[in-house]
């Protein structure tokens, strides 16, 4: 489902995007959506390192196609000198430059903040990195595994005295693309009321601190570190999955008219009038007696039956719904959630859709992933007027590389 | 640490926050971060829910006070006429309002997108609801636990084979609320551009399905339902935590280069040509066969040996930190991610820093979280000019209530 371009907030601005995998890509995806022409610098030879990442369809990473859709794809060499100028003059035409290099590595080449910012005072200098442009640990390699376990949030996930897990999505690099993709519309309403641009710093492990919740307030109060609970809520109860006959249910009692409904549901009235459960206080204080005595009546049923008679009650209960689940999920569906593009050479394939549902200018998918190099020479020659013969001299000479002239030189 | 006002990116925004507990607010803490003028409607009796949420400091919430620094307090009673009209006068004057209540809420209040967009054209209706405005689930109730277990996340994290875990921190609360803020930032830009305001509707479990990364784009290429791999990476070996001489230790080799300096440094140099390991490709297909070789040599060395050795050589390693670990880290420190407030009844508290770091205008906090009704007053007084008799008759009448009215009645 490719929409029509319509009106989006961010129609008029221009990023140039040298972001490989996941934090950066997914801020831009986010800008892409929401309007913004996206291009992106790839390296000659292989490109983002995640079009290497499996599974593939005709060749093409799922995994790159599901991050990159709304993007052009520009391959230019910024380690030589030519493609340095090139870069520059992009530069001199756009709003964001977005990178996620470690420290450095673009000063090194020449194209740090300080240069790019002569050439353009309002471009808008972006740089998402395992942990920041400053501090001791800024120039340490990062993944989203390492910051997930530096950040603290694989100390808290898990069962109690279980081994460690990791949370199952990368959560590292997402919410880091979430805070950088926020960080890009400050600077831009910033540089509307001051008329600059400026540099945007966000590492992952910063914005793995930012969400722990009230872990961090809890600890500096009480002094107790938290563990991990397993599935269950730190102090609402009871507020966690419970074995069904077939499966798991969660059931999740977040106030006491709720819990005196789910009394009467269950046919034990009389657990709601317990002076050890009459309360939430009380329910987590006397957690390991309430425990199995729920376990005991859940067991009983299916997952299904217990959805159904909970939910016609009113009582917040799901099940735990396996990948194959969501993607059917007729909710999802009703969002949009998850939709179809057409890939040039992979075909129909099924992404994720744009959460952020505006009424007047939605976001919109313009296009699929681009195809390496796809968009070189659409994008030298109408944004920079590089001329045909210059293209063909700088492909060439390995500064650029253009899927056109590939196709070109196979036929 | 109160930082002194400066320009920041949202100076000229106001806020009319309605929200309770964590998306909601969690999305108002980013905009009051980066400037806007937060005022927060709570309820007449025990405003946000959250107020009540342990652990406490001289009688106030740690909780409650870690989401919503930068913002005023104003409780007002929005079932009443005299609350509506009041309501209403504050939209008229105001940027966004932001809800999180089950859809319908505020329809049935009479306070509606509809209703308010007749008053003030330019006003952004946020609501930030479990699962959006629209389709079949719009009216069940929902929690991040619930969102957490329906969007698939749950269904991918935790031991293999284990029980169902909870990711640690409510991670469908705070992505949700990261879409919400970027969803008023959205709307703002187009505001700029078209002269009006919009609604965003931004649904928990959208946000979930937004931020599976690959697994969605996994399932439908291969049919295969993704499972917990515990703290295992889906595609890359070795990359994981591995039982140390005295906890645990994660080690992330994300490419062969980095693969063949690990096999020098364990001294196992003959590792890195074996046939069965010599690629990532080849390291996961042999997975079994590999994991209990580097088992055997991780649990010789502490955990800080291995980060010391590892991190000599530049090898991605980490250990898992605990929030203790969190709260002391140097990184954290140097990057200011850990702040202490000042609350007047409190005292000094620490809570989470902003991790959207911008060169020229940045975030700042500059107030602590508020008491109940502590600006129902000012607010009243200052933005709709309502007369100090006025603003008693409303107190009497309980449409308002006034943390310093309550003080006078104290004393």
């Amino acid at each position: 489902m490719i929409q029509s371009p319509r009106d989006t907030p961010l129609k008029d601005i221009r990023v140039i995007d040298l972001t490989r995998v996941l934090a950066g890509p997914y801020a831009t995806l986010i800008l892409g959506d929401l309007g913004a022409e996206v291009i992106k610098i790839e390296r000659p030879g292989n490109g983002d390192d995640s079009r290497a990442f499996g599974p593939f369809l005709e060749g093409e990473s799922l995994y790159f196609m599901s991050l990159n859709r709304n993007k052009k794809s520009v391959v230019l060499d910024l380690r030589l000198e030519k493609g340095k100028e090139l870069f520059k003059k992009l530069v001199e035409v756009s709003d964001v430059v977005v990178e996620n290099f470690r420290p450095g590595v673009m000063d090194k080449l020449g194209l740090g903040y300080d240069v790019l910012k002569k050439i353009n005072s309002r471009i808008i200098y972006v740089a998402c990195s395992g942990f920041g442009q400053t501090g001791p640990y800024r120039g340490l390699p990062a993944y989203d595994m390492i910051v997930q376990a530096m950040g603290g949030v694989m100390s808290i996930t898990g069962e109690r005295d279980g081994s460690p897990v990791r949370v199952g999505t990368s959560i590292g690099d997402i919410t880091a693309g979430l805070f950088t993709a926020i960080g890009v519309f400050s600077a831009l309403r910033a540089r509307d009321l001051i008329g600059e641009g400026q540099m945007v710093d966000v590492g992952m492990m910063d914005c793995q601190v930012a969400i722990l919740e009230n872990a961090i307030v809890r600890y500096f109060a009480t002094g107790e570190v938290p563990k991990p609970l397993g599935s269950r809520h730190p102090s609402i109860v009871p507020f966690e999955a419970f074995k069904s006959k077939d499966g798991y249910v969660v059931i999740a009692i977040g106030n006491d008219g709720f819990w005196s409904r789910f009394c009467s549901v269950i046919n034990k009235p009389e657990l709601a009038c317990d002076s050890d459960f009459q309360t939430n206080d009380l329910r987590v204080e006397n957690y390991t007696k309430l425990k199995p005595i729920i376990d005991q009546i859940v067991v009983q049923k299916t997952t299904d039956e217990w959805v159904q008679l909970l939910q016609t009650n009113g009582i917040p209960c799901c099940a735990i719904n396996t990948i194959d689940k969501v993607f059917y999920n007729e909710q999802v569906k009703a969002r949009d959630m998850i939709v179809e593009v057409e890939h040039p050479t992979a075909g129909k394939i099924k992404i994720p859709g744009i959460p952020i549902k505006l009424s007047n200018t939605p976001g919109s998918i313009r296009s699929p992933a681009p195809l390496y190099g796809q968009h070189t020479r659409e994008v030298l020659c109408n944004l920079l007027e590089i001329s045909t013969e210059d293209l063909e001299e700088l492909n060439r000479q390995g500064v650029i590389q253009d899927y056109a002239m590939k196709c070109t030189l196979k036929d």
